[in-house]
């Protein structure tokens, strides 16, 4: 046991619940099996990848996801783990992985009941490829407005499926363009009693040779921003009829002679369970964004310990890029704000577990993992976009190159911040979720309806959020904090700091619209305080962030680890502050001698963390084998002899 | 007269000096030749952008930037003007060229005496294709640390030219992969004096079919994260023998005994000399990366302006994306700053254009272009990183499509903060040129040298700026101010706060130097406080920056289009304003209650703007024929009908 490094000790914190599959995957997945080929062409590499998943599929990936019953053995938060694991390899591998099993399979499992049990059998061995129908051209983030058809005909006891305008076409589906032979389409359900809003349905679209079949017009989008991997195509449905039992009937179902029912009988209720159970997609994104983020972040610092340049008058010698206070503000902060996301990530997919596996039967548990689900992916994808970015520069030319794979891990997550939910659209959602203070009844309102009940809660709305303020009173206790409650390096104030922020803008949103609501229309006044709505769900997902960091580090038992991962939340903490310093002036809750302090922490932070660089990079649990960045091989290269 | 719109008068007024060339180009330029085919494999690619760089030679791009004497037209401004109007069809075309006429052609002409005239005719016709190997794997941005060694053997009358170690490979170098036939060679002049310094020499590398040449190994960088077009590759040279004449000798030469000479006595000035020769091709950098945003913002503003989402309960109708305060916040003041930019690079061109045709002779503006040139290399560069970026999340899903080029520009234009000098490190030459008020003692001190003279300077270190002073004069007298002189709608009030930023900021850096410099060492004292003296940087390059947008205004002559510009111009200093309020409140040039009329102003702005959308996007001067974005041509499919 005294054999384990303190970037041991600090790798499990961060590997979380489910650490063991980690460790499993870190072998698995090594070696040159699964890892991208950047030379293919797009049609190779797809037909790359799709070998690759039959071979995690072999290794069992994909049975942790499903029910026993349906043949797997029931561990979502293990699946969400181990899928997770593939980003290190090939971000194009876990999207393919995720589409088969996290969308189309979720969709199956989680919407259908025992008579689609066959189709899930033969999903998880890849006897069926399937894709996962929403998004269509004309809307994406407004799924209740899709515009597919399913009509129901009681003389045949089929749907009839219908892509009735050019903008109602499928769009940017993985697997369309090449392997899917099957797609969960969501459509608006239709019966002579009218129309029932979103549903989703089983459509066969291709024969065993891939042919499109009678009525269905698939096409191919084609060259994307990265993920050439992935098969991404289109779909356009001309009167395709398909049986009556492909109605994923879970929620509701249509009687052979047209009779729709449901056991939820509030339309906008069954529209948002039947989204809510498709949850584990957007945990996963952010999970995987993270991921690739720790890979870039890996290469970066590696890269930063060893490159040299300019010399040092003092020394003779050239200096070595972290070792400027520049290069160490530009990586540490991010490093630091990995740390943070992966204990929210792992806290997450707890969560996730507890409420999918019957365990967590809280009433509000499945609609409290939604937001939070929502607001990590958020700030994941929002960190890896800019970091990865961050990470590209640090390393000059030779980042620029495919063969370090930070260019590759730029385009591959790049989308990350617009799929499973537009990243914008998703911080508006948490918004609206803290201001009418989840109240069951917006749900159902019409579109912007939640804007007139946000603002009679105006006041009001900030909750007694008796979870923060325990943590805040535990943390004080712990320290034996007494007098000088401003202290800044006391958690408990860091804490306080973040909540403040967020009660703040969040009452203030709610007055803002209050007020606004009452002289113009919803949209005026929604709209009008959109910038502030946004800033108050980012606020609420910042506080969230830290105390899963704060959770995180009070489960580390080694000391030295424990006292390490202590100043990298202080240089998150700092860092953040930082950023929001101008807000935090201008509402008080900061004095300029305060802040200009938080901007001195930082540096003296990033000092104090550098002798650590290495162990901090180790930590991040992304083995060397697993870094493939060409110039960490070719030392002799880049680094003066 | 009357028949031309606003836009086109503000068109006209961002067109700058050599507006009859950029309207040549639209037209010369438009349509399938130039355009990049995203489908074509990198050698594909290369062969393509190959063709199309001849079929530019044909009409003349190239002549301009050359003098009568070599063959040219003498044209400097031009030269860079046109050049950067490839960068609307394809940027791999845009680095070709700039490689081929700015770096090895520039390199030849300006460094090169009558004796190598004969290469400059063949290489403007391509009949002699170059590349500018000055980078190693070793040293980037350090070019005075550069391995690669020229011994000149007396005997032979030859240079030596080697790669003495494996960081001494010439790295990344445009054309080196496959095209180029002979390199401008950056390499240590070393005689039986002794080393001379870096130096430049035409080294052949390829036979006429394309072969290595005895000696060099060339290899390929392959795949990068864009510009599929431009052959990077390595160079390895083994004791390497040339001609004595190969030497580019306008600035120094070896006589046939090995006798060393040049005009300049001082080896660092004969460096920097050198250097300052090389300034077009960052001023080309920079305009290049500038057009490359024009056209994702001209692309994400027209499909902003088009597609809509999610109903707005007061109409019924959806709401177009552009009607979103959101929407108009994360894309019209970049759209500004584009503006503010377009002004920038233009008044830097004519600069150039003046001191490069001799019509500007004032000692010192040479070196005054130079940091000019670093500064808004930096501004336009890290803008377009940001901004492209926001441009294809901003588009969502389609965003992503390779169709609608958004991802392709990002990818092209990510090295841009790189070469032509990282953007850190040219911040800190902007930087140390104010601290040291360009006194001429420091070029030649050694590496840090500059800081213990930056500290001697301190107090006396911000220069009385004439130039500033006299136009915040003018501002106020055109304005008939008198009283209220902190009306921050005044644009001499906004000025004055980017000046004070600046001369804060510069004099406070030059203090702690000066401080830490009496007890450290120059380094430590350096790095202590580098991220204080890349603010004075940036602060420095934000206020030029502010100054030619205004005096491009006062050209405007429409009165409609003048009134318009005025408002973007209040935007771009708003959001400056706004992005920087944490540091203004922090050293009181700015009360809480001003930052939050700031904040308040830019969302007036944006509401202001909305209207004139489509004009100020027509202006940006990218034709709807050059767009070629897909999603825009294909309507139906992404507006509901």
């Amino acid at each position: 046991m005294s054999s384990l490094s303190t970037a041991d000790h600090l790798r499990a914190a961060l590997d979380g619940p489910w650490s063991e599959i980690r460790e499993q995957a870190r072998t698995q997945l090594a070696g040159d099996r699964f890892t991208d080929d950047p030379s293919l062409d797009f049609r190779a590499a797809r037909a790359r990848v799709l070998d690759q998943m039959r071979a995690v599929a072999q290794m069992g990936y994909a049975e942790r996801g499903f029910r026993r019953e349906n043949g797997g053995t029931g561990e979502p938060g293990a699946a969400v783990v181990a899928l997770e694991m593939l980003a290190y390899t090939d971000l194009s591998l876990w999207v393919k992985a995720g589409v088969q099993w996290g969308l189309f399979g979720g969709a199956v499992e989680n919407l259908g009941t025992e008579r689609h049990r066959d189709h899930v059998k033969r999903l998880l061995s890849l006897d069926l490829l399937g894709c996962f129908a929403m998004t269509e051209s004309g809307h994406g983030s407004d799924v209740a407005s899709l515009e597919t058809t399913a009509t129901y005909d009681p003389d045949t006891q089929e749907f009839v499926v219908h892509t009735p305008t050019p903008s109602a076409r499928k769009d940017y589906i993985g697997g369309a363009a090449e392997h899917a032979r099957m797609a969960a389409v969501f459509a608006q359900l239709i019966t002579a009693e009218g129309n029932h809003g979103v549903h989703c349905l089983l459509v066969p679209i291709r024969d065993e040779h891939g042919n499109d079949l009678p009525g269905v017009t698939t096409s191919d989008c084609g060259l994307k921003g990265g993920l050439p991997g992935v098969d991404n195509g289109r779909i356009v449905f001309d009167h395709v009829r398909i049986p009556r039992e492909n109605l994923l009937n879970r929620y509701a179902d249509v009687a052979p002679d047209g009779t729709y029912s449901s056991e939820i009988e509030n339309p906008s209720r069954r529209f948002f369970t039947t989204l809510g159970t498709l949850v584990r997609g957007r945990i996963s994104v952010g999970g995987a964004a993270s991921a690739g983020t720790r890979v870039a972040l890996s290469i970066a610092m590696r890269y930063g310990m060893k490159r040299r340049q300019f010399s040092d008058p003092d020394t003779g010698g050239e200096t070595v890029l972290l070792d400027y206070r520049n290069h160490q503000r530009r990586l540490l902060p991010l490093v630091a704000r990995s740390y943070a996301l992966a204990f929210a990530q792992n806290d997450l997919v707890r969560r996730m577990h507890l409420v999918q596996t019957g365990q967590d039967l809280e009433p509000g548990a499945q609609r409290a993992l939604e937001k939070r689900a929502a607001g990590f992916k958020v700030a994941q994808t929002r960190h890896a976009t800019r970091a990865i970015q961050e990470c590209r520069e640090a390393c000059g030319g030779a980042g620029y190159m495919t063969e370090n794979r930070l260019v590759t891990l730029k385009a591959d997550t790049d989308v990350f911040t617009t799929f499973e939910g537009d990243n914008v659209v998703l911080t508006q959602l948490v918004a609206k979720e803290l201001l009418t203070a989840y109240a069951d009844e917006i749900r159902d309102l019409d579109a912007l309806g939640w804007v007139r009940f946000a603002a009679t809660m105006a006041g009001d709305v900030v909750r007694k959020r008796s979870g923060v303020r325990q943590l805040i009173q535990t943390l004080r206790d712990r320290s034996g904090e007494s007098v000088d409650e401003g202290d800044l390096s006391r958690r408990s104030v860091q804490l306080q700091l973040f909540a403040d922020r967020e009660d703040y803008l969040v009452r203030t949103a709610a007055d803002r619209l209050r007020v606004r609501a009452q002289e113009t229309s919803p949209f005026e006044a929604f709209n009008n305080a959109q910038d502030h709505i946004l800033a108050a769900g980012t606020a609420h997902i910042d506080r969230l962030v830290l105390e899963t960091f704060i959770e995180g580090i009070g489960l580390i038992e080694d000391p030295d680890a424990r006292e390490l991962a202590e100043r990298v939340c202080d240089l998150y903490v700092y860092s953040m502050l930082e950023e929001n310093s101008a807000w935090y002036i201008m509402h008080r809750f900061m004095s300029v001698e305060r802040a200009k302090a938080v901007r001195r922490g930082v540096n003296e932070l990033v000092d104090k963390l550098r002798p650590d660089a290495l162990t901090l990079t180790e930590a991040m649990g992304v083995p060397e084998s697993m870094l493939r960045a060409a110039m960490l091989h070719d030392a002799s290269v880049y680094e003066r002899q």
